[in-house]
Order: structure tokens, then C-alpha cells, then sequence
């Protein structure tokens, strides 16, 4: 389907793998949060198999704040992927599976001492520093631990991509990171501390980027300043060029075409490096939404149908914003389709309306849809990122199931939660 | 303190009954979600005491989707509120604690069959229909269970409230209940369905509303509403007016002084309902937010600072855009205090960012504070309302304990989450 390669309409009906919607449905209950399996190993590959150099060593690693749950990890974990955590809880899903902690790289603003101390004793690969004082706190828990642990710091190359604001990510007054001005002091402080041993830079410029050029001059900034950090006596082979590739959402986005893309980037930044004399040991790149969203859809039961006399017609389904939370943060835009009517004509503009007692709890404003009956199952396409990551537990709704398909084959990988779990930490003494 | 009259400053402190918030938090860890039950109790005697009629029967429901969680469920019912429940999950959590199931009301769009099986099986007092394809489903289930469910319908009076789109309700595309243009047809069809007795109408027309002004014109609409349909034979006796009543969440907001108000509203209704030859049985407000936003704060540890080469200052606190959604949904304004310095003049300006991974996780733009130092409490005021209850579990970090003060005690009355509970619905297998 268009967007959605991993998507098929097969004589009117939405498959996923060899397994209807319908189906799947059927057999779980909705809504439910569906992967198509080998849709997530093919673009797992397309990754580490584009971004390759012969000069350095080009590391994959899955964001996994787009979507973190067991199977999820490891099936990250058997692709060969890197990870990169953003908590404690991240950390620990990664770890229930054996991700090996070699490969984990922690991320993040303000991490706790809590987390860092869990970092270190899990032996993870990096951790990528956000600030100075952090970098303290780091060294002295790495030092106690009688360990070094191998560090990137964050900064800004004041790249803009163009993106929501809530998700733009290296302006000049981000939360995130140092700006170039004034981390060349802040890596002279890090290259001094005990328990710390500086490995690089990383930047992020923004999610959902459509252009690649932002990319590449972002990555050329950051060449840059790892020459005039040389030219300090700053020691830095590793550059972490972060994530944010676009994906389609609905009609009029155009992602980046990934693989030549990436083979473009890989031999740009060994030219680029060679041109400036720097000796790059590792590149890493950072996909989360781009490695998981295309892969996942969202199943739904239409219910009451209400036609308004302003015209505004209303389908209302059994999830909403509490599943996806993107539409109300950042008034995302998605795809609709009926399940088992692909072939049908449109008859309307529908407004598809969750359950969640808020007006604004609309996950599409106006979907061109043949006239919804109650029962059928409407799917919201390419929902595999942020959206069970982000799940709110509003008007006590239950956190829908996860299933993977893989062929004829169907699996549970995160069960629904049930009224008790919904009460679990309540205490009713 | 200013707009926060449960709150203390003692000798610069801040104090929640006797109980200062450094204890708290050196008691139970941050972030921590605390109420002060008295304020809670007040609060709802506040409502009961003051919205009273001779000649009607005035029922205050506690619309428990401000925050639903079992403690608090159960002081709602000591004293004496009724309650709405917009889900199996929050009708779950009061019958948990044994709440009257004949005070609970069923509220919401797109009621599922499972939920109002569950409704009618508890035996709950009313359920308020959203629209006629929903009265027929309720009809169904309750006739097949033999039973008699009371009914309301509601309608939008098609007032604004000067409120954020989100949470404006009562406009004319608004996803909730019938326009008065066709409300009138619903509720001939409604008053003729097997299983169903039709007893009144409700009506929302929005949130965090500070004229009072709206919401007595709504009162009239729907009284004249009432009166067209006793000409047409309908029979209804209940008025529900919902809520939506403002509260102080910074600097500028003016709440309505709510004992007044609901005794000149109580009398107001006597006379208008009298005026028109309307026998009001039941009129019922709905506070939620007003209920319980203001008897509660949230309790962070400030970790690092960082200030940025352009002038901005970020302290950083340990929860953030999960803890509290409101700010990254509604732009919502707070006030944040450092615990133990509220007599210390400001510094600066300082952003509040959190620890979530996302540039919009800033809780609060502009705050000026004393410098903030790393290990400072740092207090968000009047959180009791929309944060716990929409708690998002993104980046996978643990839902805040919910503690209860009163006086010198104190106690845990939702306990935070383990990282075992956070991975609790993941299939390791």
C-alpha cells in the first residue's frame, strides 16, 4: 500500500504478512498495537547493510524510546543492532533479553545517579554525556566503581531541521547538549576526569527530517569541530550523527530514500574525514522511528457512529489518544483505512474519534473512508513508533496488546493489561 | 500561599499539613504526586454544603477522571460524593473500594458493550448516553439482563467556554452528545427503548472555566431545552450541568469563589426552574479538576544545571512530561517553587526541563527562582488533577508514588513503579 510496502491489500482486505487484519483482530481483541516481524528485521538490514565503510567502524543503533519492549529488543539484539536507552527502565528491558551491554549506549538529559550507577555496573558500552556536571557525577560513580567508561559528549551544531518544535532538537536553546562555543572547555574538563575516557562528539538535529542535505551539513559542522577540538589536544575518534529520518505518515510526506542515502553519507564522511585529517575509528547513526514505524499499525473496532448537523461525521473507535498520544502532542497526521473494505470507494469525510472523554482525543480530523459500520475494524497505518512507547493510562483505559506476525504465524509479545493491572499499584488499605 | 491556600511557608519551608515537603520526598523519593486529604475533604464539603436545594435533590459527582485511584475513590465516598466513572477501569477502581454502585454514573463516547455490561451487572445508578446508537446497544444489554437502567442524555447547550480547544466540549462539531436541533427526535426514540428510563439531560460545556457567566447561560438553555420537551411529552426530571469550574494554577488566573457561586446557582435554578413549571427532581454538578487539582503538588530533586551561552538557564528535575502531560498537551501554566528557599528573592529566569527525551519535556518556560542547586526540592503546585491520572510510561520511566498527608501523617497511597512492573506486560518468551 502506498506508504506502506509491508502492507498489502489483497482482494479488499488489509494483510499483514499472510494474516488478515481481520484476523488478528479476531484472535486479540482491539486495539491492538500489530508489527509485521519481517518487516522489522528487512529495514534492521537496510540499515547496517548501506551504512558500511572500509575506513571505519559503522555502528547501528536502534533509539529505542520509539518502541521498547522485550521482543522488540531482541529481536534488535539478533539483527545485530546496537541500542540506545534512555533510563533506567530501557536499560533493564534491554538487559531482561541479554542485549549484550557492550553494545548499549546510554543517552539522555539528566540522568540520575540511580541510572548511571546501573549503567556502570551493567558494563555498558558508552554513555553519551548531555553536560558538564553530569560528567562529574559520572566520574565520580565510574571511579568508586574502580571502572572507565568510554564517553561521547552531546552538543549542538545549530543545524535546523524542519520539524515540530517539541521535536527539534539542536537549536541554540535546547535542552539538549552543549553548543559548539562552549564545549570545546566542557570535552578539556571531561578528558581530565577519572573513570572517564572521551571517545567523540554526537549531535542530533530533529525527528521526522525529510532533507537530507540538514543531515550532511550537520555532519560536516561536526567534522569541523572535531578538527579545531585536535587542534586542542583533544583525542576523539567516534562521531554520533544521531537519527531523525523521516518516515510517511500520510500523502504529501516524502522520506528520504535510505539506501542510497546512507551509502551516499557513508562515503561522504570517509572523504570528508580523509579531506580534513582526521581519523574517524567509529560512525554511528541513531534510527528509532525509521527503523520501527512503517512496520506497525494499529487495529481498531469502529462503534457508535454519529452524524452531526453541521455535517461533521464522527466515527468512533475503542482506543485514541491514550494509544497515540502523537496527534494530540503534535497534531500528527495519519493514514485510515476499513480493514476489510480496501476496495471500496469512499463515500465521506470521517472524523475518527477515540474513546478518551476529551473532545480533543480525535486521531484524524478528516479521513476520506467509505461510510464506517459499527464492527468493522478501522487500522491506523505506520503507528509502530511512539505510540506504546508514549501509552498513557488515561480514563484508566487498558494498555492494548502487541503482536508480531511473521508469515502465517502470530504471537502475543506484550499482553494487554487487565483491569487488575490497571489497579496493580493501588493501595487499598 | 498565593492561590494555594493549603500550602504553607514556615520559616521558608513548604509545608503540606505538618508534614514539609523535604521530609516527603526524603521519605518517599521524587518525583512524588502528594495531596493533602484535609484540603481533599474540605474541598468536597466545599460542594456538598454549598450546592443544596429544598426543592430539589442536588448530587455532587466527583468526575473521577481527574484522578482515579483507589484512595481517593474512597474518600470520595466518605463524603458522600457520587461519582463518574468514564471506563471499566475507573467503574473497577471504585467498586475496588466498594463505592455505592447505585452513586456511580457512567459517562463518556463510545461506551463499549463490555463496559456497559459491566455497568448494568454492577447495578451502577445512571448512565449518561452520548447518542442514540448507544441508547440501543445500552437497551439491548439491560433488557437482556432483565433490567432497568436509568438514562440521561447528553446535549450540547452550544455555549463556549473561553478554554483550550482541547477541552472546550459543548461547540457544535464537538465529538460529545446530541445538538439541541436533534436531541429533541433521540430522545422520543430514547424514552420508547425496552430496558431504559429516561430521567434528564446533562450537559459540559467545557474546562477550567472562569466566568460563571457561561455556565448559567448553559443552565437556562438546558431549562428551556427541558421545557420544549415536556411539550412534546417527554418526561425527564434530572438536570446535569456537569463541571468544568477554573482553578489557580498561576499568576493571572481568577477561579470563581465557588461557595457563592453554587448557592446563588442553587437558587438561581429553584427560581428559574419554578418560572418555567419545571419539577426538578436531581440537578447534579460534576467537579473534577476543582475537586482535587489544588490539594495537590508534584515533588522533583533538581539534578543538573545547565546555562546556555544564549542566557537561557535550565535546572533539570528527575520526572517531567510523563509525570505531568498537561504542559506538552495545553501549553499548560504551573507554578514551581524550590521547597526549602521560598523566602530566597530570585535569581533568574529558569526553565524546568525534564528528563524525558524530548525537547517540548520543559514543564514550566520561564520560572523565576533562587539559583537552583543540584539536590533542591523542587515543588510544582496544584498538580492534583490530570497528571497522575494521565500518566504516560514514556521512555519506560516509573509511574511517581502517590502519598497522602494529613496533618503530621503521612502515607503512600500508590506505590511508585518497580522496574519489574514497568516490563510486567512484556512477553520474555
Amino acid at each position: 500500500m502506498k506508504g506502506f510496502p509491508d502492507f498489502q491489500n489483497k482482494e479488499g482486505r488489509l494483510v499483514v504478512g499472510e494474516c488478515t487484519a481481520k484476523d488478528l483482530a479476531a484472535t486479540y481483541g482491539t486495539p491492538l498495537y500489530v508489527y509485521d516481524e519481517e518487516a522489522l528485521r528487512r529495514q534492521a538490514r537496510t540499515f547496517v547493510n548501506h551504512f558500511k565503510s572500509d575506513s571505519y567502524k559503522a555502528r547501528i543503533l536502534y533509539a529505542s524510546k520509539a518502541a521498547s519492549f522485550a521482543a522488540l529488543i531482541r529481536l534488535a539484539k539478533e539483527e545485530g543492532l546496537n541500542l540506545d536507552v534512555v533510563s533506567e527502565g530501557e536499560l533493564y528491558t534491554a538487559l531482561a533479553v541479554n542485549f549484550p551491554p557492550d553494545r548499549i549506549i546510554f543517552h539522555g538529559n539528566n540522568k540520575l545517579d540511580r541510572e548511571l550507577e546501573a549503567a556502570v555496573e551493567a558494563g555498558i558500552g558508552f554513555v553519551v554525556l548531555d553536560n558538564l556536571s553530569e560528567a562529574r557525577r559520572l566520574s565520580t560513580i565510574a571511579d568508586k566503581a574502580g571502572q572507565t567508561v568510554e564517553v561521547l559528549l552531546r552538543v549542538n551544531p545549530g543545524v535546523e531541521a524542519h520539524t515540530h518544535d517539541y521535536i527539534k532538537t539542536a537549536t541554540s536553546d535546547s535542552k539538549f547538549g552543549l553548543g559548539l562555543a562552549t564545549a570545546g572547555e566542557a570535552l578539556q574538563v571531561i578528558q581530565g576526569l577519572p573513570g572517564l575516557r572521551l571517545r567523540g562528539l554526537h549531535c542530533h538535529i530533529g525527528s521526522q527530517i525529510f532533507a537530507d542535505d540538514a543531515f550532511i551539513k550537520a555532519a560536516h559542522i561536526m567534522l569541523d569541530f572535531m578538527v579545531a577540538c585536535q587542534g586542542q589536544g583533544l583525542s576523539m575518534d567516534i562521531l554520533d550523527l544521531g537519527g531523525g529520518f523521516g518516515v510517511f505518515y500520510e500523502d504529501g510526506d516524502q522520506p528520504i530514500d535510505l539506501a542510497p542515502f546512507l551509502e551516499g553519507l557513508a562515503q561522504d564522511l570517509e572523504k570528508e574525514a580523509r579531506d580534513r585529517g582526521i581519523r574517524l575509528a567509529e560512525v554511528w547513526l541513531e534510527p528509532g522511528r525509521s527503523m520501527v514505524n512503517n512496520a506497525g499499525l494499529t487495529l481498531y473496532t469502529v462503534g457508535d457512529i454519529k452524524r452531526l448537523a453541521d455535517g461533521t461525521n464522527y466515527a468512533f473507535i475503542d482506543g485514541g489518544m491514550g494509544d497515540n498520544m502523537r496527534v494530540a502532542l503534535y497534531q500528527a497526521g495519519y493514514t485510515a483505512v476499513l480493514a476489510d473494505r480496501l476496495d471500496d470507494a469512499a463515500d465521506n469525510t470521517w472524523r475518527i474519534a477515540g474513546k478518551y472523554c476529551e473532545s480533543g482525543d480525535v486521531l484524524i480530523k478528516g479521513a476520506p473512508l467509505p461510510d464506517p459500520q459499527p464492527g468493522d475494524i478501522l487500522a491506523i497505518l505506520g503507528t509502530g513508533a511512539y505510540t506504546f512507547s508514549m501509552f498513557s493510562g488515561y480514563n484508566r483505559l487498558p494498555r492494548p496488546a502487541v503482536v508480531f506476525v511473521k508469515g502465517k504465524d502470530h504471537r502475543e509479545v506484550v499482553r494487554r493489561e487487565s483491569l487488575d493491572d490497571i489497579i496493580a499499584q493501588d493501595l487499598l488499605e
